[in-house]
Order: structure tokens, then sequence, then C-alpha cells
């Protein structure tokens, strides 16, 4: 059986797993690749760090001419998270002739069209299923097992961080802080989890997966986003008491010639299944005109999921596969299409509203009329007795009819104005 | 842009999909397979029968020779059910040096080794994503996206017809006559559904799956089968008055080097994915040791979701990227692994048990013996007064602590024996 090498830049988390694969399941990966894959070259930044895999010592070094150099390595794994140094050294490595795996989103949903356009030039090839949705093979999947289908949507739970948050403060009735402080010391996030929580990381997985779905190219910092970092348990509450979970959904939907496009907390049926999403799993459902609803759920993250994403890029890579695709499908080439970003004040959809307001007669008339105005029918209202006598103001939550974006953020503001309404209103979507 | 003829056998339901696709959306699937797709030769039974689908005329044909000598058409699609004369067909078209598409699970379930082989000798390839799970890419995920896994264990619903029932059952509380009337009426059952209800329609996709993840050449008849035809509308009701519903479940799961495979009707958790498959729909939930558990879940019958996945295979073949997979992963080879049948007695987990019996002091106390001989342990117990003062006999239900296979098989046969239990007694599996 014939031996193929391989290069790897960078040993951290999910560099030790794929290392792991390749020398604990050598077998294994041999069957499904035809061939043997010999991990020939590991490039760090500290060699002396300790790392939970025995790779050969010799093989390990901090110097990256040792894969560039080598003519017998052609395929290389990019493990270097961030933009720089990963976005110079994935470029050094196909101007060296190497085909290319990386999971690193971020590089590519800032650098995409270069890095792509570079790989096209050089004829080489650029695979990267592990950088959306670890171990669920949403790239693999959308470019070609849907390749027959018009795809009319994307709705996903891409954050896997935030989503353990967001069930531990369901289900424990923890506070924001509190969940955060959970998630970091399980190491489901981040010291600084800001990119997570803010909605970031979600907008630049939904960037790629727009991408190949819709042949968009769209910048992340263009998608509209919130994050769940300013939620208050009290929403959760809410929620559940009608009969909704709060998930961080990424949206991209096509209607006619325009694209709608956001990342946003919004409150989801309980019994569908991405609101059975919990902790850090992530899910994508698609709907293809041909296929239907197609739901993808796995671990979004973690060592092993997105080793597992890696190392089947890498087969893909090595027997061929990779190259096919790439060429193919012209990837963020300048044929793009252009879809023009959709109105967000025409989106329709049930609301959730949440007031915080003076509790005296004459309130709630006061409010109803603004969304009278707004010719926004109410479907369900909250408002409960305060617990304590003395309390100057209580919670008011509105689920409203179908109606537009627009017309409840109009509203909002307008009923913000009022002398009865406190700071903090609330305003999310829902999905039945 | 090139252009690659196509030929293909059968223009039925699925066939007149794929012709749409092709017709109606050529530009689309250009853009995807990086040429054009141009349907060239189509043969059917009778050119005369009128379809839904506007084939232009001149290519339409029941003479397969126009395929089998046109030197020109590379690629076939083969949409012709059933044993023969599919697999003669599937054969000739390999001899004459086509790659073929296949929707047919019941040929290559059969024949699949003889097929296989016989591609294999001729340099040709068969892609067949679209027998299993309609527009499920499950093959493709299988045999590439996870190869970097060892799969553990599948979990599947795999037939529609009897998911639909099933739901009908359960939502409409309608008899499972009725149901399948209901079904054939709205065409998610054949007028003879016998092998979608009995459980070997299941079973035969299953075969297919654990080929493809475990590497085992399993004939579907050596599958342990139950349908959901004696199923009783009662079970149901009890089912979920526990918490459960009940699913036709495909299971196959490797323990050391014995694979447990069954098709049967088991009691699944309500909020657990699985158990929210409604209708036509089919979900596949694999666990992996790297990936961990995955779950797709779709359309898995129907015309333009299997079309979908004919298509993605077409593409695949075309650009090349099927024979590398075929040639790659050898399947259905001789370097079939070999994993002994597990010994179902030895099999553990939670039943449950519905027995009729006679409604008198005593009785209770006899069928708990004969648990406590087999030291099967009763987490719960339904039993309710007769509504009918006159009644001779009432339903027993009882959910077992977890058990065995065999310990329950054998407690049922010695309660089966009692005076007080009448026929018609009822054991089903649980899945928490």
């Amino acid at each position: 059986m014939e031996t193929t090498k391989i290069g790897m830049v960078g040993l951290g988390t999910v560099g030790s797993g794929v290392a792991k694969l390749l020398l604990e399941h050598g077998d294994r990966i041999a069957r499904q690749a035809g061939r043997r894959l010999e991990l020939a070259e590991v490039v760090v930044r500290d060699v002396g760090k300790e790392r939970d895999v025995l790779v050969p010592p010799g093989i390990v070094s901090t110097d990256l001419n040792r894969i560039l150099n080598r003519t017998d390595i052609k395929t290389v794994v990019h493990l270097v998270g961030g933009l720089e140094p990963a976005r110079t050294i994935l470029l050094q490595l196909l101007e060296a002739g190497k085909d290319v795996i990386t999971a690193n989103k971020a590089v590519l949903a800032e650098h995409g069209p270069e890095l792509f356009d570079r790989a096209r030039e050089l004829g080489r090839s650029i695979a990267f299923d592990a950088s959306v949705g670890g171990g669920i093979p949403i790239i693999t999947n959308i470019s070609q097992c849907l390749s027959a289908n018009h795809v009319e949507s994307l709705t996903a739970i891409l954050n896997g961080t935030s989503n353990f948050i967001l069930t531990q403060m369901e289900e424990q009735e923890a506070s924001y802080a509190d969940a955060v402080r959970e998630a970091q010391a399980l190491g489901f996030a981040e010291a600084d989890p800001t990119l997570d929580v803010d909605g970031s990381d979600a907008a630049q997985k939904l960037a790629l997966l727009a991408h190949l779905a819709f042949g968009v190219r769209v910048h992340w910092k263009g998608i509209a986003r919130q994050g769940i970092d300013k939620l208050d348990l009290v929403d959760l509450r809410f929620a559940q008491e009608l009969g909704y979970r709060i998930k961080l959904l990424a949206v991209a939907r096509q209607e006619g010639e325009t694209l709608e496009m956001h990342v946003s907390p919004t409150l989801v049926k309980i019994g569908t299944p991405l609101a059975e999403v919990r902790g850090a799993f992530n899910a994508i459902r698609l709907v293809g005109d041909a296929v239907g609803p197609l739901l993808f759920h796995g671990l979004g993250a973690g060592q092993m999921p997105t080793a597992s994403a890696v190392v089947a890029d890498l087969i893909d890579t090595v027997v061929g596969r990779a190259a096919i695709t790439f060429r193919t499908l012209e990837l963020w080439s300048r044929r793009a299409v252009s879809l023009s970003e959709a109105d967000h004040a025409h989106t329709t959809g049930r609301y959730y509203l949440r007031l915080t307001v003076e509790d005296r007669p004459g309130v709630m008339s006061e409010i109803t009329g603004v969304l009278g105005r707004h010719k926004i029918s109410i479907a369900s209202v909250i408002q409960r007795e305060s617990s304590d006598d003395s309390a100057a103001s209580v919670p008011l939550v509105i689920i409203t009819h179908t109606t537009t974006d627009g017309a409840t953020r109009q509203a909002l503001e307008e009923m913000n104005r009022l002398n009865a309404v406190r700071p903090g209103s609330v305003r999310m979507s829902i999905r039945d």
C-alpha cells in the first residue's frame, strides 16, 4: 500500500486530535483512504509544550521551512487560529505547492476571496469542513451532497458556547454571568468569550455557509448580529412559560433576488428540532427546493469532533476528491451571485416584547394603543400582580401575531418614549 | 462549457423528478458540475404513458440498446425497481462501460456483492445514495464525510411508510388498518404495503448502511426483524401515557467483535430527536468514536427528495468523485470485516410488556412471581379497573428496569402459559 506524507502546522487541541487519529488509528484511516497517511512534519510555536498526544519528537519543529521545502509533502493540515500569521502561513503553503486543510473560519470569513483566488491560480485546493459546525460535515453536504438543490433557507445554531450558556441558564436557572463562568470552567468558553457570545463567531460561520449555499460573497461584518450577552434570565423564563426556548439563531433566507441574513436570540417553539439542541451541540436546518427540509445535529466543537472533520478533509484531499470539488465549485470566485440584502423592516414574523412598566392604571391602554397604531395585533399578554406591594414597576410581556420587523421596532421605540415605560425593553423574533 | 451526455433507464416517479431537475434546472446543475448535463437517451417500458415531465420525445424509447450502444453516453441513471430485470439491466450497463447511479436498494441488498465485484472488475462505479434515506445523503456521509471514525452504532427510522402510519395512529387515534388506508390514499403506501410494514424495507436499508459503517457483508434476510403490522393502537396509547412514542427502529451496534442488528417497534422517549420524527420523515442517528453522536433528519422518500440524491450522485459521477470513492472504499469487496452476530439474548435494555389477564385476585402475584424468578425488576405497572363490570379480562402493562432480551423473552413465554393470561401478549424494547 502506498504512503502519502502529511505536514501539519499547529498542534493545539484540534491538532493533537488529528495527530491521535493519524498515529493511533492509522490502519482505519488507510482503509478509508486506500493508502497510508504518514505524519511527516509538525510545525509548532513551542516544541517543549506538553501535549496529550505522543508525536515522534524527530518530526516536530518550529521551522515552517521544513514543510515548505519538502517536495515529498504535498498535503498540509493548517490548524493555526486567528488572522495573522494564519493568513500568511496559509498563503506560503499554497505558494509552496501544498494542498491545504484548515479549520480556521475567521481567516476564511475575513480573507476567503484572496485565499481561494490564490489557491485557484496555483492549481491548489483548500478544504475547510472543520471551520463550521465542528464534527457536522455541513460544508461537504452543501457543496456536494445537496448540489442538485436551490437552497431556500438556512436556520442554524452555530455557536456551541452560546448554546451551552443558554442551556445552563434555562436548565439550572443560572444568571448569564454564572453560566459564562461555568462554561469557562468546563472548557466550553474561552477566557475572553466576546466573539462567541456577541454573535461574531456565528456571523463568520453564516457568511461561509451563505457563500456555499447561495453563491454570494458577503463579509461577515455586514451581517446584522446580536449576541446573547445582554440576555436576561427573566426572558428565558417567560419564553418557557409560553412554550419556547431562546436560541441564538443564524438565519439566511433567499426570497426572489434578496437575501435576508442575521444572527439573533430567537424564541424557538419547544418540541421543534432546533429547540431541542442542548449544550455544546450545533444544528443546521436547510431547506432545498428538491430535498425539502433537512436537519443536521451534532457536536459543534471539541477536540475529536473537529478532528473528525479535518481528517475527512485530509482523506478527501489525498484521494483527489477535494481538488475536483474545489475546481468545479469555483468557491469565492468572481462568478459570485449578486443578491441584494433584504430590507429587514419588511421581514414578517411574530415577536416577543418585554417592557418594564409603571404599575398604575392606564398603562396597558397606552401601550396597546401604540401597538394598534402600528397595526400590530396581540396574540397573548403576561402581566402579573407585583409580588411586592411597594414595587413601582412590573414586567409586561406581549406576544404579537404576524407583523413586520419594522413595525415592531418602531412601536417599541414609541413605547420606550412613554413616561410609564422604564429603560431596558426587549424585542426578539419568534420561530414557531 | 463542456457537455456530458446522460442516459436514463426508467421514467417513473423518481425518474420524472430527475428529468425535471436536468431539464428545468440545467443552469444550476451545470454550475455545480462545471459542465452541462444533457439527458440524451431515456429508456422506458411504455413510451405512451402519461408523465408529469416534458421529455423531448425523440430521446425516449423502449430499446435499452440505444443506451448500451452509444459510446458517447458513459453515465446512466438506473431507476428500475425490484430485482429483475433491474439486476440484469444494471449488469448490462456496466458491461457496456457505463458508470451507474441507482436508487434501487432491493437489488443492492440482494445482489450487492455480485454487482459491486463486477463493477470493480470492469473499472466502473455504482453510486447509490438515493437507495437509503431518500433525500438524506447518508451514504456519502458515512463513506466519505465520516471516514475518520470508527462507527459504534446506527439507530435509524428508515421506512417512511411505517413512520407515517405510526404518526397517524398516534395523532389521529386511527387503527392500524385505517392508518394504512390513509397512507395509501395519500401515496405514502403502495397497494401492497407488505415489504414496508413488515420491516423488510428497513432491514434492506440497514444491511446497506451496516456494510458501509462496519464493513460487514450481511444479507438483509439474516437481520432479526419485526414490523408494525401487528401493532395495536392500545400500545401507542400506553406508550404515550408513559412518555414514549413507538417507532420502527433499525439498529446496528458493534460491541467488541460482535454486531447486534435488528429492526423492531421500540418505545422512544418523547423529547429525544428520534421520537420527534413525524410522518414520512426518516432519521439516522450515528455515533462515531471521534465525531460523537450525529443526527440526520429529512424526507425519506418522495419524488424530489429522492431525485435530489440521484442528481447529487450523478454530478459526483461525471466530475469523477464517485469513481475515486468507489475505488478507495472497495465496497462489498472480499476484504469485508468479519464480525459475529451478537446473541440477542444478552442484549440489555428496558422492556415494555403488555398482557391481557383475567380480572381476579392473585393474578398480579403470579405474574410478578415469574418476573422475580427471571430476576427482572419492575419500574412501573399500569393496571386499571375494568370500565365494564362484566369484563373477564383487563390489560396489564409492565415497564421493566434494565434486564436482558433473553430474560424478558423467557419470562413472557412462561407468563403466556399461565391460565390467567390470554393470548396476544406484547413485548417491545425501550429507548430512553
